[in-house]
């Protein structure tokens, strides 16, 4: 990687480029009502997003740590940890490298390759974020990531405001994905720009891969039938977003009122009886997400909710993860049982 | 078409068959909240799902009449009304047959024939409709066109609910679709086992219509992603069908005090800032369908709520069909403007 000299600030960008990381700046202040403060840790595979994206942060003056986890599925794996590694020293940041045997865990942990690289990658990002004492981490996920994400969702049967994709702020997992609303070809151009490479990984072209048949096989024909299917996507995720708030402070009223403790605790029947069913289909499935990550299935939400509403007591309803919701006298109780094991 | 006695009532089917029959029964009690009383106007294209819908209505005690309407796009067509009036007689059911140049008026209209065709044959059932004083149309919509129908809003970009596909009930245009959420499969087997024959559209395999690409190109892939694909379909409809309605009230609400007249009304602006914002969204989306079939771009409409919340005054924003919002000293008024034609 020969550079010539790297920007450091926005002083250093012609100005399309400077306008750029103003609106990721104020993009970011949109979806944290607050300025980034600190340092930030940036997952950074060496791919033009998330190269882009620690650029684009270091010229915004944060003070980015590059952290970057070699999964070891491919040859040339170590060439793009190199990459990252070189980079940052140009830009004179620290850089952190993990390297995991995909594989080998893949086959221990008797799950997928892609579910268990995503597992180790975000468990690493939460080290070094610990490590480093920073508030954020951030990832490189872009618009087309957005749209595949929606194409994903649909075919999973996510629930609404979570079909609209991924957020740009998860709070729970310290996430930040700043370029979540900007096009893939604009970080192109930024990078290219500054006569700055980035690494191509071929597993992404891999269509054994659900996420890769999404992003090369569907979303492309539906580009083909819209092709602003991407302002689609920004749509409906800014839309997402505000249906997210509102449910988000209506189940927390709810919860407000809830007794009993993490692993046991209820409802009164009264109460919920009074919600409008919308609501109501929301708090069976946070309450079962506060028991377990795991989700209810969508007929037997509705089946509780029929049941309760007929005003049957001592039913029972199982959902996946041991969790039992109990429908009694005067409150609905939800549980999470004890494994069978 | 040589039909054996054909079933006249839920007695005379297999079990099985009456069981959809009840099923479908229930299904429109559900979303009508009432009976179904009178003549019910069945558009019928001698298809097997608008064959099977008028055989199920018909065993359900329901006064059908059929409508078909004869594109004249295909050699066979009159075949096809041939084949709908027969299977009408043999129920001793009445039936309306129109025929209509839908290419011809394509190209007066300059439209799209998918388009006329729909404009027309719709035109031409609430016509029917009122020449027999019926209540309601029922069409032969279900399982598989709904996840169609999803797909197809998601490429146009519709919102939340609406993109969860085509309601059940549309009382503004009196529309039924009883078989919303019956999987194809079971309609051809109930005519099947009834010795009923139908007729295939070949048009429906056309790929040069969007909804054709949608059912044989990109609907299949998301089923090869996951078979259960329909159910997600079922799912998300019924959620969206609750928040619909959760909606629907909360706008009706506003509306119910706003002041003016149909072409020019206000809302307070002290009455609009206190709504959560993803609720001002849905009311400005229903003060400019009030005022226009037309909907406004989702982008503008974000950007009038900005402008509004930032408290800026005279500002003026344009939708098409000639709407215009201003935002005025205490008021937001929305009204149709004078076309310059």
């Amino acid at each position: 990687m020969i550079h010539r000299k790297l920007p450091t600030s926005l002083q250093d960008l012609p100005s399309e480029h400077a306008r750029l990381c103003l609106s990721i700046k104020r993009f970011l202040e949109e979806n944290l009502s607050q300025n980034i403060q600190g340092t930030v840790i940036v997952g950074c595979s060496g791919g033009v997003d998330s190269m882009a994206l620690a650029l684009i942060l270091h010229c915004l003056g944060i003070d980015v740590v590059f952290a970057h986890m070699d999964h070891q599925l491919r040859a040339e794996s170590k060439d793009d940890a190199n990459h990252v590694k070189s980079f940052a020293a140009a830009l004179d940041r620290r850089c952190i490298i993990s390297r995991v045997d995909i594989s080998g865990l893949a086959i221990k942990y008797k799950k997928g390759i892609e579910e268990t690289a995503r597992q180790e990658r975000y468990c690493f990002l939460e080290q070094v974020r610990k490590e480093y004492g920073a508030q954020w981490i951030a990832t490189g996920h872009h618009l087309n990531d957005l749209s595949e994400d929606i194409l994903l969702r649909l075919l999973r049967g996510t629930g609404w405001p979570g079909l609209a994709g991924m957020k740009a702020v998860d709070k729970k997992r310290y996430l930040l994905r700043p370029l979540l609303t900007t096009r893939r070809t604009l970080l192109v151009s930024f990078l290219s720009s500054q006569n700055i490479s980035w690494v191509e990984d071929n597993s992404n072209k891999d269509i054994t891969f659900k996420r890769n048949r999404i992003r090369h096989t569907i979303l492309p024909l539906f580009e083909e039938e819209n092709p602003k299917f991407s302002n689609v996507a920004h749509m409906l995720w800014s839309l997402a977003k505000e249906d997210e708030e509102f449910w988000d402070k209506m189940i927390t009223d709810v919860f407000s009122k809830i007794e009993g403790s993490p692993e046991y605790f209820w409802i009164p029947r009264s109460e919920l009886i009074t919600l409008p069913k919308s609501l109501r289909l929301r708090v069976y499935i946070e309450a079962i997400r506060r028991l377990n990550i795991g989700q209810g299935r969508a007929s037997t939400l509705f089946l509780l909710d029929n049941t309760l509403m007929k005003g049957e007591r001592k039913k029972f309803f199982q959902f996946p993860g041991n969790v039992l919701v109990k429908l009694e006298q005067d409150k609905v109780i939800f549980t999470a049982t004890i494994k069978n094991t």
